[in-house]
């Protein structure tokens, strides 16, 4: 089985059958880690270019990772745009890229649509690494993979999104990913960081924290971007911690079993406590980990693999 | 048959037979990007340590990907001087870098002839990737790559460099390899963006542009560079394009068969329409992967091969 | 044989027989710099994450062609704190980084103990590229090394470790080595920059410069970080030259067959003249290719290895 798509836009150009495919790819991937020699040798002699227009670590060095275990060539080219592309449009830095002849292209930009337009006119694989508040499908995927690791399906889940949902990537693209596999969706955060409209792409909408919580087997909570309280969009941190921090507390009200999940960097004391980030129900690391087969799984499937095929 | 130095300092140190030689042995690299496995083995185990000192991504990018072709262990070293040598003179840095048995440096640097400095006192082969207003030798090297490309010869051809000639080590370095190719060269330009007796490298000099295009094989647009608008060489960007940018019209002046070219990144609307950068006499885009090819074969050749012996 | 500890924290943590068997390892790799193809292939599918929070040119370099030449996949993750981590305490971005099962990361921080806190959190292992003003023990493995190959021993000799000791991580481990090999040393620079207590550690503590020297099998010049002007440890460079600057008139105190040594990156006319520098009693750039050897060693050995079975 192949993907449809030549590249990785978002988690809206999917079915949920390429999404399984990705799921199941990674699975293979993920013992490549435990070995000795961490290393496969089905992308060797291709090239991957890393081009992130926006500070990146973990994303980055994840997706590094990921393509030196399956032995690719990887190039990073990173930095603020201005420095990079001397006032260059993106198209003609896309070109000059593609140039170069590299089999994928994963970018990071602030602009949402970014990489769609890469792919639009570039004959190279795009990945988006997160564009603009638009869409980080690769994110999605990797939380998509955690549930299912710890659930053994996605299908029916209740899932509660908390946090800045307006300017989340990631609340979008994973709401996107579990609507379409049949999970329930309820997201949470000040009405100032809920965008209008959000109900009609399939979630529940509250401002109550417990609400969202009770009964869900699954709690992720988003990232705070500290420069959003600039914005005004809610008085002070204290009293989003007071509304919307995670404690042990708001745990008791979700199933027994209940994952929580966090895309990092975590503001510990902020939208979570350290008690709950380092409880018995987190997961948050094991995301990181999967992350890592995850991307491996969508460079080997955007460069012609199938799920057989892969490594053993 | 090997290059006569162990360094790549600037055109000015080669003889014709030392550029054909780069130029055949690139002819064998070309078709490298296009095979499924991107990768001849030939400097497997070789470093090369990429030490730029001015911002660059496409010079560098080409580099390194060319290196990673050639299976070379790449080692990057950017950023700007100060916070790289701490104030260490450039000869000690380089020493620094030899100490550690690079088998080349490739050195990018503000202060023209540093890359000259480094090859008097270090045993590293050095390639130029640029040096202040001096020369650009792969730049040119690739430039006539392409050019021979399409026209199947340098001799004779009429060639005109077009911008700001003074600030442009790319024109230098052209100027130089196509003098001694046996073209004629045209420099065209706001006279006082031309530098003095720039005649005496054998360059006409004209700054009426539809002059310079007549009858020409090629057109060598360059990039203006906005900050030197505030240098007060010429008045504003709009009367710089109405004299200088090339538009469709003045394209029909030159040859019938005329190629455009630009070393990119490209201010469109400044020094060139976008009709007439992506028009049918473009060639801007095979430059850049012209330019990987070009810099395998100056890698290769400066380690010792020779154009009979590259991997087939 | 083996190391006894997972991590390489400080000299602090080393033992003589660690000590002696990191050296004996590194006479081993030392070959491998002057071999066609540098490459063995003891790491391959090894992942080392290369985590530097302070600007580094050198250490990093060498530990990335250390890495490379050992055939392991480097990371590299550089930056100041703010931009990397986001506000992320370092334990959540160590175990983040684990998450990605990298074999070892190498970091560098401004604050002492940054890497014995993450060992304590981590299974990876950690080796120090420099603490705060604690250790460096990577530098001080290195100077041991280029000591004993010249003076075929460490126990016994004199060695004058002279400069700014007080914010010297390198004069630290330095100290902790030379002291756990017998030697004797004396540390000297003017009293504001000599760290109270530091007899207690073993050396003996002079701001006499030509009593520091007489007599010397070793000189080890410190780099004057040119920023400590400001804090008023010393009225002027010029001053610090005429009390602390290493001249060919205070090399004859020592013994005739001394070796001088630095850190880098040198400020001649500061702390050294450059007839001193380039003398024939400098080691300085045999210091930076045994870096590198002392670095595979480093690697090799925490990875598991021992000194019989390294790559002939």
């Amino acid at each position: 089985m192949r993907l449809k798509a030549r590249d990785l836009l978002g988690i809206e150009e999917l079915d949920l059958q390429d999404i399984e495919l990705i799921l199941d790819t990674a699975d293979g991937f993920l013992e490549v880690a435990r070995r000795p020699i961490k290393k496969v040798p089905i992308l060797r002699g291709r090239t991957v270019v890393n081009f992130f227009l926006e500070p990146s670590t973990r994303t980055r060095s994840s997706f590094e990772i990921a393509e030196k275990r399956l032995s690719a060539d990887s190039v990073n080219l990173v930095g603020s745009g201005s420095s990079i592309v001397k006032g260059e449009t993106l198209i003609d830095t896309g070109r000059n890229l593609e140039a170069m002849s590299p089999d994928i292209i994963v970018i990071r930009h602030s602009s949402s649509g970014a990489p769609h337009l890469l792919a639009h006119k570039l004959r190279s694989s795009i990945i988006n690494a997160g564009d603009g508040f638009h869409e980080h499908p690769t994110q999605a995927l990797l939380d998509a993979f955690t549930i299912r690791q710890k659930k053994e399906r996605l299908e029916g889940l209740r899932v509660a999104i908390v946090g800045d949902i307006a300017h989340s990537r990631v609340a979008r693209s994973n709401l996107l990913l579990l609507r379409k596999a049949g999970a329930e969706v309820t997201v949470c955060g000040p009405p100032t960081l809920i965008p209008p409209h959000i109900e009609k792409l399939g979630a529940h909408v509250t401002s109550n924290l417990a609400e969202a919580i009770e009964g869900a087997d699954v709690i992720m909570m988003l990232r705070l971007q500290l420069e959003r309280q600039k914005g005004g969009y809610f008085p002070s941190l204290r009293e989003y911690f007071y509304y919307f921090g995670l404690t042990v507390e708001h745990v008791r009200r979700a199933k027994p079993d209940v994952i929580i999940m966090h895309p990092g960097p975590m503001n510990r004391g902020v939208e979570i406590t350290s008690e709950v980030a380092d409880g018995p129900y987190s997961v948050i690391l094991e995301q990181v980990a999967n992350g890592v087969a995850v991307r491996m799984a969508v460079l080997y499937l955007l460069l012609g693999g199938s799920a057989d095929e892969e490594a053993a």
